[in-house]
This record gives structure tokens, C-alpha cells and sequence, in this order.
């Protein structure tokens, strides 16, 4: 993994790059990638830094301090009392950048608005930031590989003790206890049952596993800052032919969408490989969301798989894959892994065969 | 509890009081407030727009059509597709409203930008939504009681298991998978041991709970959409003497920042009823952050009871009141309960006792 102190530096070179005096990094993920500090962010400001030419600074709360000791050298901490909104001792960090680059679909409104009062020109410099993170090197690789591995042994032992009766709330508190006690920093067990599961982001409640159920289980958890994000399916007993044809129709759908997965190719298009197949059977459901999103610091970052990116894949990213048919008051099935782009072939990170569960009576 | 339906309206009167042509609501709790419907907010953009004069809507991708069933009716629901950022169809909604107020805090700087270039002027309007939701309602009261209530059980549950030798991490694992089997939606469990206490915010970690430590138990718990949140301490065996000391001086700082809950009061000044105890005992360790911050459907809300706020408190502001003392290396206690405004004496919404707590050997 490139250390922090390079980090720092070719942020600063693709700051000077982009025309910009300085970049104003304050996203949890983006503050994580530079300082290895990640940031429990509430309503107090948190910002990393980098001026163009040298210098750069992290601003925190005094109150959280104590998180920055592992932070780069390069970025020495600024700390602002309860008495600031940290505005002041931001804008004293920037030393007279007047062009500065900042994550757009991060910082508010009324921060930015605070800022142009001082006389800064904000520029949308998320794609700066991205265009470090964007391509995993290989430990990075590695970590998401760990992260998945996590979640596939987690799914395994879910299924292996669901029974008819389980209730949806519990089966998800106890899952997220698992992975948190494994060492999981975060974790978003989704698992949902029968007609829960025609909305994809349904929140799990005191429905109980009944017989003609399917069960779509997402389950994400961020492992030493990384993220892995898997969904299988399962149903109660043997399926109904719904849930045999939409599982089939899924399965190919994402096998699509992986074999589209190669540099160069827009993210449109891996998100058409998918909705070609799943759309055409709209007899089944409907196809709600595109193929997938990015994956790494973040557990959603861009490119986002969907008809409006243009942005061509690379070599090094890393996206979920995770087509869905949902039918409302049946059920959905929705298959996920996490891809990396490669020269040659897609590498599927996790090995959890995709095959619809059944789950005894 | 005030209907959806009351405060679309309410909402409509304020937003046309502010000389704005509509109001545009984006916070995940705002808009639960205005809707009853929580949203799940990853990239995709929510919004509700209230027009001054009639009309509105919830702005929704339609991935997320199927959670809105229980929206109000003078918010018809406007879905937007995959291939779509969702602000077209916004656009559309405002009906050629100029002036409009947007939540600050919440809205993006990249949205804001978009909005602008379609010709919208944006003003800061998180005070006028904060308007309707500072104040509490009798149900609304009765609803963080009862998220505080579950956070004492599960307080008292821990404390009762705590023994040395558990490990950090396993024991927040644990305190989150019982709450949000109890029905919590949301829980943040920050139980930390020995000198990692005196980082109030730090990150739960492999540290087994040992002697001479003392334990700074932070639980909060959203319940029917309403959170809880209390901290207590305890420590391994009889208290060293700091431990006592510090506790002592936080428990006085506690009940004088309480005492000065009172309509009328300006924020600042309650914090300086804790502040004024706890710096006056710095040989004892550090005042890292204010006397609190308003509860309710957000766990930190404005406003924020720090030196920089004059807003005055009102009848029917819940607020935490949670003073601490933090020695590096050593150790923090923090003490925290949630109090209503009242016309009389301000109303403590738990019963668990302060006692620093001691766990057998």
C-alpha cells in the first residue's frame, strides 16, 4: 500500500495538476486514504489540507485529537476549540489559496457558503481525490479480499442456522454482533424476508421466516478500513418458480455484468450487460437499481454502475456487481460480488457459490 | 403527536413567513419528521419540496418507491429512474420557485451548484425545518423516554456482566446486538476501558477490561425513530483516586448544567454552568467538549449547547447534558442524561442512578 506520506504527495501533484491552490479533503474515506485517521464525524468540521505548492494541515475538534498519532508528518494538526466552528482556523490552514478544490458531494452548503464568505472560489474536486483512490494497488486488493471473506463465512453460518420462525430483526442484530465481534469497524447486515424483500432497502423488522418465503441477504462489513459486500438468496423449502426463474435470470444477468467488467469499457455498459438480461423479463419483477458501485474505503463510492456514468473502467477497481429482479408482495433475489477490473479476465473476490439456498422446514 | 399532514402545513406557513416560494428538505431525520418515511440515503438523492403557496412532493429514486406508503398526501411521491440524479424531476417540482430555502448542514455543495445553475437561488433554511422539530411534543417526549429507558436496561445489563478480562470490542458488539434485538433501529454503543476512555471518541478495540481501569460506557439508541442517550462509569474494583475525584467534580457539573435548563437561557450558558466546574479542575484532566446538543429524531441536533451558541432555550427542548474529565493515559468519565425544558424545573428523562459503578475482581 503506498504510504501516507506519498499519498500526500501526489495529492499535492494532482492538486497542482488540476490548477488549484490547494484541495479541501473532508470525507470520512478521503481523510482515511491520506492520514490513515478516520474521523467520527458529527456536526463538528473535520479537513485535510494540501496546498499546491507545500504545507497543508488537519483540522479537527481539540475533542478528537487523540485519533490523529498515526497521521503523516507532512500534516501537522490543527486543533480548533468548542468556541469555533473551525472555519477560522481552516481558512488560516490555506495561507492565502484563493482557487481550492473540495469533495462536492461532501461538504454542505453552509460550509462552502462560509468559505466563498472569506474569499476562497470553490471548485467540485472530487474527481481529484477520486482519481487517487479509484484504482486499488494490491494490498488494497487484499484488504477487500479480507473484508469479503468476512461476509462469506457470516452468510455461511446464517444460513446454516435460519429456521422458519426466525425474526428478521434478530437474524440481522445477530449477524451484525458477529461480524463486529470478528473485528468488523462497521457492518450493514440487510437480510429480508418474503415480501420484505421486493424493497431492496427495506429495514428489517419483527417479520417472521414463514414457509414460501425467499430470503435476500446483503451483507456488507468494513475490515481494517476496507469493505466487502456479498448478496445471496435462499428460500424456505424447495423455490417456487418465481424465485427457480428469477434466481436463473439474476445469475445471468451478473454473470453478464462481471464479463463486461474490463478496462476501458464505460460503466454504462457494464450496468446494460446486466439490465438487458433482467429487464427482458419483466414478467418476473422489475429492475430497480443499476449493475452495482464502486467498492473499497468507502462501502458505496464512485464510478456508480448505472446509464448516466460515462467513465471508463480501469485497471485496480474494484466494483460490487448485484443485479436484482423484485416483485412487490413476493419477494426479490438479488446476487452480489466484488469485482476487480484486470487486464485480462475479471477477479471475483469471494468464492461463496451463488446457488439458491433451501433452507429445511 | 402532531400529524404529517400538520406539519406539511406548518411547514408551508414558516417556509412562506421566511419570504421563500418553497423550502426544500434533504436531512434523513427532516425529512422523517415531515413524512414519517426514514429514508435509507446512500449517493442517491432524497428530497422533499413544500411550496410556500400549495403543492409539493417526495422526490425519491424509485428503488426506494416502495418504503413511501405511508407519506403523506399533499406529497405525492416523484420517482426518478437509474438514469437520472434526481434533479430534473426536483427542478420540476419547484413549479418555478425562485427562492429557495434549502437545509444547510445537509445539502450537498455539488447539489447546490446544480441547483443554482437551473437558476434557483438557495438560502440557508435549516432553522426554519429546525423551527417545527426543536420543540418537542408531549408523544415526541414520551418517545425519547422510552428509547432512554432501553438504554438504562441495557446500561444495567452490561455493567451487571462486565468482568475483567472481557474484551472491548466484544462487549459494544454485544450491547448493539441486544438493543437492536429489543427493536432499536440504530444504536452506538461507546463503552471504552482505561486510558482508551480518554479519547471520548475513540474506536472500540481489542483491549481486555483490566484491574485499575475504569470504564466509560456511552449508549445511545434510536426507538420508533427517537433516540436515547446516556453514559455512565464504573471501574475495576474501588476507584483510584482521580477516578473518585473526577466523577465527583462531573457529577457537580452535570447537575448545575441541568439546573440551568431553563426557558430563556441561552445555549452558551449552560455550557458555562459545567464548564466554569470542570476547568476549575484541570489538575484532574481536560474539558474536551461542551454541555451537550439537542436529542431527538437525530441523535446530535441543534442547537448545540457549546460557547459560540446564543440561541435561547425553549419549553420542550430535549437536550443531553453530558460533562466529562479526560487524562490522557489515564483514563475519562463522562456522565450524560437527557432533560426536557420545562416552564418549572427542567425534567431528567432516566432514573438510573449517577453512581460510579464498581466491578468485583
Amino acid at each position: 500500500m503506498t504510504s501516507a506520506a506519498e499519498r500526500v504527495e501526489r495529492l499535492r501533484r494532482a492538486t497542482a495538476a488540476a490548477g488549484l491552490d490547494a484541495c479541501l479533503v473532508t470525507s470520512d474515506e478521503s481523510i482515511a486514504y491520506i492520514t490513515g485517521f478516520r474521523p467520527l464525524q458529527l456536526e463538528r468540521l473535520f479537513a485535510v489540507v494540501i496546498r499546491a505548492g507545500d504545507g497543508g494541515a488537519v483540522v479537527v475538534p481539540r475533542l478528537d485529537e487523540g485519533q490523529l498519532d498515526g497521521a503523516p508528518e507532512a500534516l501537522p494538526p490543527v486543533t480548533y476549540e468548542a468556541a469555533s466552528d473551525g472555519i477560522p482556523e481552516l481558512v488560516s490552514t490555506l495561507d492565502g489559496a484563493r482557487h481550492v478544490g473540495v469533495e462536492e458531494y461532501h461538504l454542505v452548503f453552509g460550509r462552502a457558503q462560509a468559505l466563498a464568505q472569506r474569499g476562497l472560489e470553490l471548485q467540485p474536486a472530487g474527481s481529484v481525490v477520486m482519481g487517487l483512490r479509484t484504482r486499488k494497488d494490491e494490498r488494497e486488493i487484499e484488504a477487500v479480499r479480507q473484508a469479503c471473506a468476512l461476509v462469506e463465512t457470516a452468510l455461511s453460518r446464517m444460513f446454516d442456522e435460519l429456521q422458519p420462525g426466525a425474526v428478521e430483526r434478530v437474524v440481522n442484530a445477530g449477524v451484525e454482533s458477529w461480524l463486529r465481534e470478528q473485528g468488523a469497524t462497521d457492518a450493514h447486515p440487510l437480510i429480508l424476508f418474503g415480501p420484505d424483500a421486493a424493497n431492496p432497502h427495506a429495514e428489517p423488522g419483527p417479520r417472521e421466516l414463514a414457509a414460501g418465503d425467499v430470503v435476500c441477504a446483503d451483507l456488507s462489513a468494513c475490515l481494517d478500513g476496507y469493505w466487502g459486500d456479498l448478496t445471496r438468496c435462499a428460500t424456505v423449502a424447495s423455490p417456487s418458480d418465481w424465485a427457480r426463474s428469477a434466481w436463473e435470470v439474476v445469475r445471468d444477468a451478473q454473470a453478464a455484468a462481471i464479463a463486461a467488467c474490463r478496462p476501458g469499457t464505460a460503466g454504462r455498459d457494464v450496468d446494460l450487460a446486466q439490465r438487458r438480461i433482467v429487464e427482458a423479463r419483466d414478467d418476473l419483477g422489475d429492475c430497480l437499481h443499476g449493475a452495482g458501485h464502486a467498492i473499497g474505503l468507502a462501502i458505496h463510492e464512485p464510478p456508480f454502475l448505472v446509464p448516466r456514468t460515462d467513465t471508463p473502467l480501469e485497471e485496480g477497481m474494484i466494483f460490487t456487481i448485484e443485479p436484482g429482479l423484485y416483485r412487490a408482495g413476493v419477494g426479490g433475489i438479488r446476487l452480489e460480488d466484488d469485482v476487480v477490473v484486470r487486464v485480462g479476465e475479471p477477479e471475483i473476490l469471494s468464492s461463496l457459490p451463488l446457488d439458491l439456498i433451501e433452507i429445511p422446514t
